[in-house]
């Protein structure tokens, strides 16, 4: 019906438009909600505390080790809802679409949204998309904006960091950035680069089932990396943070590729990785959980929340030096997510 | 604190991020949800069955008389909520601004989105900012997505047009459209040219309480117009729809300027307006009821649910003929909304 590109046709919400919808959004994503063609989706009643986030993807390149724009777009909108101890139940996904980028593009990463939601266990329950003229965009934009609930009586969020709590990291450190930075860039450094991409609601549930109220602080170190986080964290809850730098999990490639590129893992973007604040005497517990599931394989003890010093993050470096932990300011690489 | 223009810093999750968002995304929308710079929203227990909607907004030029790309986005996703019957809950914002762009007009935006929020009642729950290099965007886009909830038993959609129904719209045709166009173009045509950009939920609100299940359909025709609309109510429904030219509501101005750019009013997108299918008997009411808001001050029974030829749509010609409406096929105005 259509040819291989998108044309601004496929924008204007006529034929054009539901021939899109039918041979590649419906075709991989059908479902009740999307199958109506209405405005908007009644999802029904959801039990608990509703929970609500959005996030654009812009990621360059598209398509990298370890996802793509799709798989990323599904995942990182995942995880600001289980971030808050939510279990995802909906996406709606906002597709702005450059014209003449290549529909079989556009199919491969819908197909990789598809099988991301049903690893996941959620659906696309609404969706838009919009075509701007060649040279006003850059290929594909995604928009994805979430829905969870909170089932049980948790509480999380950043300023609940208190005195005495232990920081858990839940694997390796800067993958996702230093993948997509030596994509783009063409260098070939030795080491295995995979972008880290993944959702973390299934090991968050089996945190909260476990730690309930004792669990205080969840974070995903993304844009600004595990640096940021832990001063985001810091600020919203007036407390010092001390982290142990040989206590922080880097693979060895990702590490000799950031000393090569003169830049600071504690600064890069992850997208499979979460901050766990819990009460002191929980952490081993927590710790094991983690382990178990694949996503908290390499989880590490990584400092603790301490009385002095509000607002400030230290890190006691590996020579036993300490080095204070400043938020990022400029941005070392753009597009990253 | 940061210079006139977005710069890829303002995208970083770094300091940067926080200066924009504190500086003039705070500032014009500030409110709980927000305030707590968290990865989701905790919005609480809504009563009734979920909606879910989301859209995205690239309308060129951004500012034009009656609105801007910033009201557009909260009263277009409000509008795609309110076609379901749904009052509006939170609103979600995700921007994908083009490094370059001029923070004072990212600054005018917010604050009509603010404005806008504030008339309809809604809040912002949830926002992010992305920022693409110069050339890789066109100024700014928004993706709004959108939670409502139906708190009575209303059940509307575009599957529900039975024989017998009389066809209300609300307001004159094609007026967002020939703005946007004629802004654009800048040609110089007599007539007062204003977007008809606005809520409808209220109106639709009212219009619920009043017919109960007795609304049997609601539909904006936003892109492809009142044509494509009405042909997808057909196609959903199974049944044959026919309208009179003559009672369809066209300004002066808009009509004169449909006919010298060779444009047919029927396929131009409104923002303000929306088809009722009501059940015979009480059509009647429903005008008078939209009539006395200012949403539905033109309101008129433009045509009826007929038994004989599902899917199909006619319209009795000013002269007495008929034409058979068929679907929009190609993009007139891309960049619309």
């Amino acid at each position: 019906m259509f040819k291989d590109k998108v044309l601004l046709d496929h924008g204007s919400g006529g034929l054009a438009s539901q021939d899109l919808i039918r041979d590649i959004f419906l075709k991989h994503l059908d479902n009740p909600f999307l199958a109506d063609l209405e405005d908007s989706a009644v999802i029904g009643e959801i039990g608990g505390r509703l929970v609500f986030t959005t996030d654009s993807y812009v990621v360059d390149p598209l398509f990298f080790p370890g996802g793509d724009i799709g798989s990323l777009s599904v995942y990182g909108t995942i995880n600001d809802l289980a971030m808050r101890g939510a279990s995802p139940v909906c996406l709606s996904l906002g597709f702005i679409l450059e014209e003449g980028f290549a529909l079989f593009d556009l199919e491969r990463i819908v197909s990789s949204i598809a099988r991301a939601c049903e690893k996941a266990g959620v659906v696309v329950a609404a969706g838009d998309t919009k075509v701007v003229p060649r040279g006003k965009g850059d290929g594909i934009f995604i928009n994805t904006s979430g829905l969870g609930f909170l089932a049980v009586d948790l509480n999380i969020s950043a300023s609940r960091a208190r005195t005495g709590d232990q920081i858990i990291l839940s694997g390796t450190l800067a993958d996702h950035g230093i993948t997509i930075l030596t994509q783009r860039s063409g260098l070939e450094l030795e080491g295995d680069f995979v972008s880290d991409s993944m959702p973390l609601h299934f090991l968050v549930r089996e945190l909260g089932d476990f730690l309930g109220e004792g669990l205080h602080t969840l974070r995903d170190p993304t844009r600004g990396g595990l640096a940021t986080s832990l001063c985001e964290i810091a600020g919203s809850s007036g407390v010092g943070i001390t982290i142990e730098e040989r206590a922080l999990p880097v693979k060895p490639g990702v590490s000799s590729a950031c000393e090569i590129l003169g830049l600071d893992p504690l600064y890069i973007a992850n997208e499979g990785k979460c901050l766990v604040l819990v009460e002191a005497g929980m952490a081993d517990e927590a710790l094991k959980i983690m382990r178990r599931r694949p996503e908290g394989r390499d989880a590490a003890i990584i400092g603790s929340v301490t009385g002095g010093s509000p607002d400030k993050v230290e890190m006691v470096t590996g020579i036993g030096g300490r080095r204070l932990i400043t938020p990022l300011a400029g941005e070392p690489l753009p597009r990253i997510c």
